[in-house]
């Protein structure tokens, strides 16, 4: 397992190096996982100019939790011996140390007042940016990282799947989003990739709902987004369902619109395609029936060890996907005081020789009556 | 309710144009909200030159939460018109606008790239550096917020004696976590204030431990820390308990030593008290007895809209105690390989003539043997 990051570091490297710097810090959580196996807190990653200085430096002792992966032994690890210093000023002296002139950092996320200090502790030592090379790399995923995605798009499934067998009538959004995040947890997931949202009513379909004390009533639309967190992995479920026994006639007709947009996204995921295309296959069914103005600005993005990553398949997204690509295809209709629709699957890129993409969450997409 | 924030940014306006700069930008959330009343999501706000031109820019329309807090009704809001687009940019061409020559913005918020952003937007703006000037604001509360506090340590001692009430032996560290959230989120929490951690036997008594599916033993020590986050407001407590019917006489001993370590934390509140003395007030009586190995960096904290914010209470800490600042007391010693001993409270300072530091997370701190 540990070649895995060896390799990720090395590819890094000779990006750097193309660029002019020896050396890179890496200090974005998710890319330190990705790089070092493990991201224990506030900790960040030295990338020496040779492979045997990379060197992953720790605020303090990590402690040793499973759920945050474990950090790959052929790494040096220092842990700073001043409580409330800062591994990134500890970097910028070690790189000079290490006789590199120049240092790429992450511009987007370091702040202005921790790249002051590198520079005030190694005046000599030039500041290059590294830009989001990391996340570029992040986004082709290998057969491994796909497995704990799947593995946590099961999990999901199950939760969910838990939930649609029990009383619903009743009880509030909140109970509901907890009852949700403890099953998950209890079929295996590190955790929930995400604040768990449901929305009933008037609230459904609104995207990145927060659970309120409204409670399920008779005839709602239910919407529900969650997903487990496996191994650092992320994935993301969204399903809308109707209370009682008769979906209103507006609500099959709104269903079967999400639905026919979400279908179209799905079909649009081929290795190839421009983000913006996938994006248009699936918006412009909304659109078509007047439902332009409320849309958010993306109809699906990649998940992976973050639930937010690139690509984005937004109309001015720039890009095109690979294989082993994997994305939410995520529209949604909300309509203010009445409610909507929401359907979120993740779906990993697939040629289609290899039977084009492979839909990890399963629950069925039919509208059930609840 | 208004005149509070148009009177916290008045003073951030003073602090401002005393340091030379006509307007600030605050991107920190916490520092939004306490200024602004809420913080959507992304949002930031912009102190111009006259109160009349304060404005949150919102990167998209704001959900309404009513947990995120409601915006004052007196601040200018404004949706960015494309979705993307950074705040941060239209904040520097508004201030441009506005006539401002130099604007304050966060430097430990802020990342590189978006400063840099600001900076090519407005290449005649000057950015300089509002430091830490709205946590400072932060440290001592106001009687609102003092009150929030109270009901979230009320809404946390609920959620505990809950728990303690049931039965505790064979159940994981994850499933007690969880359900001690759920209970938070019954008596009205808004949410846990951090992720609720609890350690049983060889884990109890270490720091940020996260819940594992660990089971509850006979002869355990279990230790627990919560908070409910009440409007924004969060609070924490922390007990350690013994599983049985008898305590060891280890951990009767490490029990009262911890308790007396606390307790002279406690004591050791009060106004113009150095916030070194009192971390030395705890630190010293672990330290005495031979644990000062592995003890945390700090032995409290302030609380407020951050779990963990101003003042530190360390044995570095610069700075005294005033009267109104709410914090934890919150030693602990851990035995690698036994577990051990954490009790956290919240306070909030008060002077000794008002019967001293006021106890907000009031469950008992005998040793209970559940």
């Amino acid at each position: 397992m540990s070649e895995v990051y060896a390799v990720r570091r090395g590819l890094l490297r000779d990006r750097c190096a193309a660029a002019g710097s020896a050396a890179a810090l890496v200090t974005r959580p998710a890319n330190v996982r990705y790089l070092a196996g493990a991201a224990p807190r506030g900790a960040v990653l030295l990338l020496g100019p040779a492979p045997s200085e990379d060197t992953l430096l720790c605020p303090r002792a990590p402690a040793k939790d499973p759920a945050d992966g474990r950090p790959d032994e052929a790494l040096r690890q220092t842990v700073l011996p001043a409580p409330g210093g800062d591994p990134v000023v500890a970097a910028a002296d070690l790189a000079m140390a290490l006789g590199a002139e120049s240092l790429a950092v992450e511009e987007h996320d370091l702040t202005v007042a921790r790249h002051r200090a590198m520079g005030s502790v190694a005046p000599r030592l030039r500041l290059a940016d590294l830009g989001s090379a990391v996340e570029q790399l992040r986004v082709v995923k290998d057969e491994e990282e796909i497995a704990c995605l799947r593995i946590a798009a099961e999990i999901t499934d199950h939760a969910l799947g838990e939930l649609l067998e029990s009383i619903l009538v009743g009880r509030t959004e909140r109970h509901l989003a907890l009852e949700l995040e403890r099953r998950l947890v209890d079929h295996g997931a590190d955790g929930p990739a995400f604040a768990t949202s449901v929305a009933t009513g008037p609230h459904s379909g609104r995207g990145g709902h927060r659970p309120s004390d409204r409670r399920v009533e008779e005839g709602d639309f239910l919407s529900v987004r969650l997903g487990a967190n496996y191994r650092g992995y992320r994935c993301a479920i969204g399903r809308t369902f109707v209370i009682g026994t008769t979906p209103a006639d507006w609500q099959i007709e709104l269903y079967d619109l999400v639905f026919a947009a979400q279908r179209a996204g799905r079909e649009a995921l081929v290795p190839g395609a421009a983000y913006r295309d996938v994006d248009h296959a699936a918006r412009h069914i909304l659109e078509s029936a007047g439902y332009g103005e409320g849309l958010a600005p993306w109809t699906g993005h990649g998940v992976g060890l973050e639930i937010d990553e690139d690509p984005q398949l937004a109309p001015a997204a720039m890009g095109k996907l690979d294989a082993c690509v994997p994305v939410t295809v995520e529209p949604g209709v909300h309509l203010p005081g009445r409610g909507g629709v929401r359907i979120d699957d993740t779906l990993v890129v697939r040629p289609e020789a290899d039977g084009g993409p492979e839909l990890l969450t399963i629950t069925t997409k039919e509208l059930l009556a609840l």
